[in-house]
C-alpha cells in the first residue's frame, strides 16, 4: 500500500522509486525457450515495465507477405502488419510471467498511450502517456509493452521502423518516470569496432552519450540512434547488457572522455550507404535548402553533404541509406529538370569516434595517413567535434576498420 | 458526392442504400494468392464492408505457441495473441485493395467499436458503435475489419473463440444498418448432412433461421450458431456462398417450411461430445439448479441435459463438448462432495433437423425406428420443435447418419 500511495503522488522525490525499464530484442524473444529465460530474468531482477521486440524473424516473415502483394510501406496497413510481430511476443512473455506468478499487464501502444506522428513505417514518438503504465504498477501488474510501435492521435497503429524497440523503451522510462533503462540484447555491450571484422575487438565499459551515438548512427547496430539521444535528453541512465550472459555490459554516461588518453573510443563502419551525385549547370532553384528540404518532405534521411562548382552552376554529393537511395533519385529528378545524377551503391562509410578527440589536435590527419598507407580512397570526408568519417570502397572496408582499430585502439591498450 | 450525403444522413430509408457486408474465412484467406482472389471479388462485387478472419494455420500456430508455456486461455494475453492473426489478413487485403485503386480503412476491434464482455476467450459481443466504421463510408473508404476479436469497456483486447469472425460480420451488419451479410466460406453451402460422411448430401438452397441454428448447433460447421441466432434478432439477410465458385450459396429465410412436404431439412451429426454423468445420494445441495449454475458461472457450455432418481437422491446426465469436459468434471469434483462422477468420451450426437416437424407427428419414432434397424444404442435423447437428436457411440457415427440421410432425405428428392 506504501508503493501505490507513493507511486500515484506526483512529487518527484517518490518518482524516483520507479525500479528500470526493461527491453528484450528479437533473439532474446525468439523461441519460447528463450522467453521462458526472459520471464526467470524479469522474476530475478524486477523490472518496474518491460518492452518487447517481435521474435527474430518474424518482422521479415511479416514483411515478406506484404512485398509479395505491394511494395507500399507508407500506408497504415504496413503498420499494423508489422506491428503484430511484438503483440505476439508480449502475449507469449505474459503467458510465462503469469505462470511464474507475476500478474503481467500486456499493453499494446494505444493502451501504452505511445503517441507518435503518422509517417507509416517510420514513425517518431512525440510523447508517451504514462497513465495507464502507472495504473498497472500500482494495482501490483508489470505491463509488458510491444515496442517499436505506437498510435497516431486519430488512433492509427504506426510502426517505427526497424530497431524502434530500443526507442519505445526509453520512450517508456522518460513516459513513467524511471531512472534507468537496461537494453537487453544478444551481445556483451558495445565494442570499439565489429568484432566479426576485427579479432582484437573489445567492450567499451563506459561510453560517453555523443560517443554513443556517433557510433550507433556510424553502423554499430546494438542500439537504435534515437533511443541513445531521448537517454541523453532525459538523463536516463542506458545500459546494453546479454540477455545470455552476466557480462555487465555497457552503460552511457556523461562523463567526458572517460578513459585517460584515450583519443577514439571506437571504431564504426556500415555497409549500406549510397552515394549520389546531382549537378546542373542551370536550374536556379536547385540549391542546397531545396534539395534537402524536398528530400526530408519525402522522410529521406541524408548523412554526408559537400557541395561544389560545377560547370557555372552547383553540383551537390550526398550519402543516404541504401534503401532510400531509389526514393531520393526519383524524387530529385521530378523535381529538378536537367539534373545530372548519379547514384554510386558500392561504397561503405567508415568513422572514428571518441570524446578524446575534442582535446588532441592531428587525430583526422592520422586517419587520412592510415587510409592512405592501405591505398584506401576517401570518397568524401565528414566531421564532427568527436568523430572523423570517411566514405570509402565497400569492397575495402574490413582492411580499413583493422587498419584503423590497429592504430588508434589496440596500441593504446 | 450523392453517395456521401445520403450515408452521412441517419433516416431510415437511407440507411438501406448501405451494401452488403462480405466476411471471408480463414481457407479464404490462406494464401497470398487467395488474398488477391479476395481483392477482386471486392472490386467487382462492391460490399460496404468487409470482415476477414486469420489465415488458415495461423490460429493454430499462435495457439500452439501459447500452449507451449501454459494452457491458461482465460487471460488477456492469450486473445492478444490470437488476434495478432486477424491482425495480418486485415494489413494483406487491404494493401491488395489498395493496389487496386481502393482506398481501404484497415480496423482492429478497438477502433470498429466491436465492444464485448470480458469473458477472455469466448467473449461475447455486446454492441458495435458503427460511428467510425461509417466514417469511413462517409469518406469513400472500404473499412477492411478483423473478425474474432472485441474490445472490452476498459480497452483490452478480446477473441470470441473459434468461428467468431461470422459473428462479428453480422454484428458489424447490424451496427452499421447493413441489410445483408454474406458469408464467403470454402463450400457451397449448408449441406443436407456432411458429405464427407454422406455422399447423397446435396446443398440446401434456403434454409429456415431456427433449422440453420439446429444445424448449427448439432455440428454443422458452416457458420457459427451465434451469427445465425443474430442475424435472425436483426433481421439481416444471410447467405453462406463459396468464394472459390460461382455457386448462389444457401440462403437463411424466415420461411417456414421452404420445401413443401419435406419433413427434414438435414442430418447434423457432432464428433466433440462428452457426457457427463452425476450422481449423489446424500447431498441436498445436489440439485440441476445448482449443477448447471455452477457450470454456467465457469463457462460450461452444457446441452442435452436429463434427470432420474439415483438411490434416494439425484441422478444428473448431461453433455458437454470435449474440450469443456475436463474442466466441468473438475467443477463439480471440487464443489459438490461425495458425488459419483462418470466421463464418457467415445459418444456423438446425432440430429435431424426440420421445420417440417412441427406438422408432422411421428419423426421421432421413424429416427429411433431407423437406428433401431442399424443395431445403433441410443444413449440420450434430446428434442425441440423442429429437431430430434440422439447421443450414441461414437464408432456408429456414420452408419447412422448415413441410414438417417436414406431415410428422411435421399428418398424425399
Amino acid at each position: 500500500m506504501a508503493t501505490k500511495s507513493m507511486l500515484s503522488s506526483n512529487s518527484s522525490s517518490q518518482i524516483n522509486t520507479i525500479g528500470p525499464v526493461f527491453k528484450f530484442g528479437g533473439t532474446s524473444m525468439g523461441t519460447i525457450e528463450r522467453i521462458e529465460h526472459v520471464a526467470e530474468l524479469c522474476l530475478k531482477l524486477k523490472p518496474s515495465a518491460v518492452v518487447v521486440s517481435a521474435m527474430s524473424g518474424e518482422t521479415n516473415r511479416l514483411v515478406s507477405l506484404a512485398s509479395e502483394i505491394s511494395n507500399r510501406i507508407d500506408v497504415p496497413e504496413y503498420d499494423m502488419l508489422v506491428a503484430s510481430g511484438e503483440q505476439v511476443s508480449v502475449s507469449l512473455l505474459s503467458l510465462a510471467l503469469r505462470k511464474r506468478g507475476i500478474e503481467p499487464c500486456p499493453m499494446l501502444a494505444p493502451t501504452a498511450g505511445i503517441l507518435t506522428d503518422s509517417q507509416f513505417s517510420r514513425a517518431s514518438i512525440l510523447k508517451v502517456k504514462g497513465d495507464a503504465i502507472k495504473t498497472a504498477l500500482e494495482k501490483g501488474q508489470l505491463p509488458i509493452i510491444a515496442g517499436f510501435q505506437g498510435v497516431t492521435e486519430d488512433g492509427r497503429l504506426t510502426s517505427l521502423g526497424r530497431g524502434g524497440s530500443d526507442t519505445s523503451a526509453v520512450a517508456i522510462a522518460a513516459g513513467i518516470g524511471a531512472k534507468e533503462c537496461i537494453i537487453y540484447t544478444d551481445v556483451d555491450g558495445v565494442f570499439t569496432t565489429d568484432p566479426r571484422i576485427c579479432k582484437d575487438a573489445r567492450i567499451i565499459r563506459t561510453i560517453n552519450y555523443e560517443e554513443m551515438l556517433e557510433m550507433a548512427s556510424q553502423g554499430s547496430k546494438v542500439l537504435h540512434i534515437r533511443s541513445v539521444q531521448l537517454a541523453a535528453k532525459w538523463g536516463i541512465r542506458l545500459v546494453v547488457r546479454n540477455t545470455f550472459s552476466n557480462d555487465e555490459g555497457t552503460e552511457m554516461s556523461t562523463i567526458d572522455s572517460p578513459i585517460e588518453g584515450e583519443v577514439v573510443s571506437g571504431v564504426a563502419a556500415t555497409q549500406n550507404e549510397a552515394w549520389i551525385q546531382a549537378g546542373s549547370s542551370k536550374n536556379p532553384k536547385f540549391n542546397l535548402a531545396n534539395v534537402f528540404t524536398i528530400l526530408a518532405q519525402k522522410g529521406v534521411n541524408v548523412d554526408i553533404i559537400t557541395q561544389s562548382e560545377h560547370e557555372g552552376g552547383m553540383k551537390i554529393n550526398f550519402t543516404v541509406s541504401q534503401p532510400d537511395a531509389k526514393l531520393a533519385m526519383e524524387t530529385l529528378k521530378n523535381e529538378f529538370k536537367d539534373l545530372k545524377l548519379i547514384l554510386r551503391e558500392d561504397v561503405s562509410k567508415i568513422s572514428i569516434v571518441g570524446v578524446g578527440m575534442r582535446t588532441h589536435a592531428g587525430v583526422a590527419a592520422r586517419m587520412f595517413q592510415t587510409l592512405a598507407e592501405q591505398n584506401i580512397d576517401i570518397l568524401l570526408v565528414t566531421t564532427s567535434e568527436i568523430k572523423v568519417g570517411c566514405l570509402i570502397p565497400r569492397e575495402k572496408m574490413n582492411q580499413a576498420v583493422q587498419a584503423l582499430h590497429k592504430e588508434f585502439i589496440s596500441f593504446s591498450l
